[in-house]
């Protein structure tokens, strides 16, 4: 099969390459074209997964493409931004039609639900697979939710449970092909679109949490030039995190484990999300009551290191 | 050095991420952002380039920054858009900081000469260094050169000599650390954005030649529903081209070599470029007078054959 053939098969199936209202034309021309609704923004985020890093090539490519585009897209929710399409390289050593086919149904799953159709891209044959997706959406002039807009007094929420993404990767890593229970958190961090929409007149600054809860207030505080006391009691966890690993693991996952992509935000006061702590002038960094901080941020997950 | 400091040294370096008029922020939050000119979409288009298939881990890193944005910036020429940005995703084994500030001052040399900074992407750790870069500028509200507007009777242009990209390869095999005489039009194919703008008015079709002549006009064929007599005498070849490999296979690489990165587009007349052929009606396909077809049509650039 060769690349056009591949990306006519895969790539442009009706179920992942469909029409967007703000998509001039997609696959097919040098390039693709994109016009954002009037007094909008285009916003953009882009993400890496890499084979033995990110995921495992024994996992399903289903699991893999619903991972690859659900991640990506959480940086869209980040910034209280609605989708609009992405663009994907893939890297491949062969051209397998039941990968292919898989990882393309993984896609469509979530371009499907959050309406985002893949719009470009390419396809390149290499020893080591490596998945980049880059997504766009937009945002009214000025209204994207940044890091730096909390301010002292401000309360800090989260949207939901933490600590699942670290704990269903044991999980995973022990049976790859399983994506049932809190391994669905891995493979489906569902992007939090809807809710970013609820808490954007609401909120002054907020992310999403790939790193690690700690590590990504961190980013908020320095961008805010702010700090904050986090009360660890407060953080909303799952039972079946809880169940399986015990209290003090999860909340440790929940600190610091990164793969969560829920929202974190500060805001005034929000009917929306759990408040797990505050924002204070001073000290600008971020503290958690009862912990030593030092011990906690500097898990966070890191290349390169 | 971990990911963060990375970013900071190599890629927020003033020289590669500068301020741009329709940049509205760049890297530092989760994501870009982009507002186009009033009565003008946003195009885009992404490239990989992957260590031994597209360029040599021996070269200077320099020089494969430079090719790396030039061959994405094409994208944008031949579309006759206008840069705004680019994005990064960097997938590397170690964090070499020689390596890393030679490809990020290469990526500076061609983003400062085209206008276009980096606004933001994604570095990540992996076996196998895979480099994708997204290119974003901006085009007029329905004025994208688009490859489906040849209409039977237009001539065929091309921007410049061809052949080059083809003909520098086995140089640069040879010595991936030259990048002088024929290897520069390997490293530096300078994506022709200014050219484009010249011929926008005139030209019904047109796209940029990265596979081969032959197999990129047959992609102009098919988009418009036309087909195309070209005659080779009249392809444009470099005399150092010649020199080096004889007047035959210059012409070999100059229909089928790929790797030019110059414009081909079809105008009923045009004060720029080169014409090489007319467009006709049937058939549908690209005719070369005193040459059968079949020979050469299956020598383009193809992964996953």
């Amino acid at each position: 099969m060769n690349e056009f053939d591949m990306i006519k098969q895969y790539f442009q199936d009706p179920q992942l390459h469909f029409p967007h209202p703000n998509v001039r034309f997609g696959i097919g021309d040098d390039c693709a074209s994109i016009l954002p609704d009037e007094n909008h923004e285009l916003v953009f985020s882009m993400d890496t997964l890499v084979d033995g890093v990110h995921f495992l090539q024994t996992s399903n490519s289903f699991d893999i493409g619903t991972r690859a585009l659900c991640v990506t897209l959480s940086d869209l929710a980040a910034m209280a931004a609605t989708p609009i399409g992405f663009t994907l390289a893939l890297t491949i050593p062969e051209a397998h039609s039941t990968w292919l086919q898989g990882f393309s149904q993984g896609l469509a799953e979530i371009a499907q639900r959050f309406h985002c159709p893949i719009v470009g891209g390419d396809t390149t044959r290499g020893p080591h697979c490596v998945i980049t997706i880059q997504v766009h959406g937009q945002v009214k002039k000025g209204k994207a939710l940044m890091r730096s807009g909390a301010k002292p007094g401000d309360k800090v929420f989260v949207s939901g449970d933490l600590g699942d993404g670290a704990g269903a990767l044991s999980q995973v890593l022990e049976n790859p092909l399983d994506s049932t229970g809190l391994a669905q958190r891995y493979f489906q961090p569902l992007p939090e679109i809807e809710f970013a929409q609820a808490i954007q007149s609401y909120a002054t600054s907020g992310m999403d949490i790939s790193d690690g809860l700690l590590q990504d207030l961190e980013h908020i505080c320095r961008a805010s030039q702010v700090g904050m006391m986090i009360d660890p009691e407060s953080i909303p966890m799952s039972a079946d995190l809880i169940d399986k690993v015990g209290y003090q693991r999860a909340m440790k996952f929940a600190l610091t484990g990164g793969d969560d992509y829920r929202l974190v935000y500060t805001a005034p006061d929000c009917a929306h999300g759990i408040q797990i702590g505050e924002v204070v002038a001073e000290p600008k960094s971020v503290n958690v009551s009862g912990l030593d901080a030092d011990d906690l941020l500097s898990t966070g997950y890191q290349h390169f290191r």
